[in-house]
């Protein structure tokens, strides 16, 4: 099956993260160095570009731009939340044949990845060559297949560093706090707080993940105990939080066109949260809570290198694999290698394996109802990378 | 009048900041070269833990644990919101004299000044030599005299960085933005996010803060041509805005012991200006609000290199204008040289200067009603340092 030669086209998708466009310049690159394509587009606001035609020559920025791209969070092509119809598939199959599109790279999470495989299905039907592929990215590491998702390392290593620097705050002015971290399936992010923890008495005392269920008893319960244990409790809570019955604890009640409901961008959660502790365990205590909102997939000047070189790469690999020719199309994903020291490799799966399905943590990464496993730690801390090195006073009584 | 010989006492108090530990460690390396120092004591939890002699013996760190304690967010020795009454300041004083203390380091804001001077106005009428000095510090930069307060800095920085990240977000997936800032009394933290702009779209593209007087008709009216203009429109609102009256926009109603209302650690504020956006201007449009919280004061390893190395410097300025014997008590002050290059010297002024009073914005810092000036970012520029760089692709139309 050779490949064809003619132009690419490159989308982003869903929520930001701060490495999307590492993934974006990667493609650019790869893409302009291969004698099958002749030009490089852009698509701006992802499928919605493409139905308007609002495109963008990649091709004639300087490699400086790019490089400043590269380090800059969220879609420089601007983004979309956008379920196409059926209708709009196949005219979005109009542009990509009147530009002579050869190869489409979407870059986004599991959505992105269906609306590739229904272009896919519609060009096979009618027969227009056009290679599809996703490359994925998302700060919910919640992507089926692959080991881990570019964007999740680096939103991992701002959690991270928040909870370091608040449990210090709590430790300085002690108290209740209570974390909001994004997270609407899977408690991957919010997991990640667990890497804050250096001393034995480290916050987050208490991580609660959509993985298990959240009852209002437990969660007092498991408040009052800490607090009683350190005379302060810093507490991790996903924004995906639900009861038993799988009901959300607290929502405003928005919700977009793929059907999720609105649960960032807003306090409640973590309010509604502080008031029912002050409530059950006493209204003198200083309970505080913040929802840490978008800074976690847009902080600028924050990343994890291994992540930012991970997305590069998995852009370099998608258009490596769509210009070799054996793969039509397909999802990129990343492979742990065995051994001591971390090392990945870059592989590619069936659109359908990706599209519309999500990954939880594993019932390994977790302990009880409220804290996470070493092995998740194993699992998250080479994505992350470096951490700051907090020191303490050590506390020496005065003879 | 010559400089007592004795022990040194730190405490630190008041909310933290990512550099108040290098305040404290620069107190403690300068009092153990001075040949008048004998002991350097710190008190846990500021004058709670003077009250209670939970004092620690700071000679026996290592180098090592000081340094690493340096670049740590929040206070080592913890914190205290506490404003001891005259009977408690008087205890304070037999602790002092009990411990040999003639060098007492008081790291915080105003509050901390306030207790400073009571303390030295017991200290003269009961005729013990004991230097007291206050260390300024806050986030808020609102201490009187001082060209800038340590601590603030890098929190600018921090809110710089957030505006950032959160402008590419609002570039990526359009809508209204509401970003809550730190700042009870003066604006100083919420204009840093005018640093983030480079672009002449780039947001925030409103900025409200207490030095103004707020309204909800101006505030939908400001948006709604905002949001005209761009298509999108991201907001930055000080907690601490206010009606023509004084009256808050919206409180949670709890008070510390220094009589401040609560405001951080609450979505609240940020919800409600949201949730009227929508009601004014429309429910379908995208509205949303983050609550930077206490981030702004903790986050782990981000901090402006200037103000870390100021605040190292106005802890052993204070030690040595102590040792030196001409000046018995007071409050260190930066003072900001003139010339294109920033520079900055160190000095001293009278507790009651700084003790209780805050100073805000300038005049000449604000725009309108809605922005700040050239003169305010010329003014936080060098106290913030070197910001990513970020790029933007230049939409080459595709011929």
């Amino acid at each position: 099956m050779p490949s064809p030669r003619g132009n690419v086209l490159i989308g982003q998708s869903g929520g930001p993260t701060c490495v999307i466009n590492q993934s974006l310049v990667g493609i650019v690159e790869e893409a302009l160095a291969q004698a099958s394509v002749d030009r490089v587009l852009g698509a701006v606001h992802g499928i919605q570009g493409v139905l308007e035609e609002h495109l963008i020559d990649l091709g004639k920025e300087s490699s400086e731009t790019l490089e400043r791209v590269a380090h800059t969070p969220c879609a420089a092509l601007r983004s979309v939340r956008k379920k196409p119809t059926r209708e709009e598939c196949e005219a979005v199959l109009q542009v990509l044949r009147k530009h002579d599109v050869r190869y489409f790279f979407y870059i986004g999470g599991n959505d992105s990845a269906e609306t590739a495989h229904i272009l896919n299905g519609i060009a096979v039907a009618e027969d227009y060559d056009v290679r599809l592929f996703h490359v994925p990215k998302t700060i919910d590491n919640d992507l089926c297949v692959t080991d881990h998702c570019p964007g999740y390392g680096s939103a991992a290593k701002f959690v991270a560093q928040a909870f370091m620097g608040d449990n210090q705050d709590n430790r300085s002015l002690p108290g209740i706090k209570i974390d909001v971290v994004m997270g609407r399936h899977a408690g991957w992010l919010t997991a990640a707080s667990a890497l804050a923890r250096r001393f034995e008495d480290d916050g987050p005392h208490l991580i609660y993940v959509p993985e298990n269920d959240f009852t209002m008893d437990h969660f007092a319960s498991d408040v009052e105990a800490m607090y009683a244990r350190h005379g302060r409790c810093l507490v991790a809570v996903s924004e995906g939080i639900h009861g038993p019955g799988g009901e959300p604890i607290v929502t405003t009640g928005e919700r977009d066109s793929h059907g999720n409901v609105q649960l960032s961008g807003s306090g409640t959660l973590g309010d509604m949260l502080a008031a029912e502790i002050k409530k059950r365990l006493g209204s003198k205590l200083r309970v505080r809570a913040d929802t840490f909102g978008y800074l976690q997939r847009s902080f600028a000047g924050v990343w994890s290198d291994v992540d930012a070189r991970e997305a590069r790469e998995v852009g370099r690999t998608a258009v490596r694999v769509a210009t070799a020719g054996d793969v039509p199309h397909g999802s990129i994903v990343i492979e742990r290698q065995p051994g001591e020291t971390y090392r990945s490799t870059f592989g590619v799966t069936e659109l359908q394996n990706v599209a519309g399905g999500t990954r939880d943590l594993e019932r390994s990464h977790l302990v009880g109802e409220n804290d996470v496993s070493q092995a998740f730690l194993d699992y998250a801390r080479p994505l992350v990378g470096e951490l700051p090195l907090l020191g303490r006073l050590s506390d020496h009584p005065v003879g």
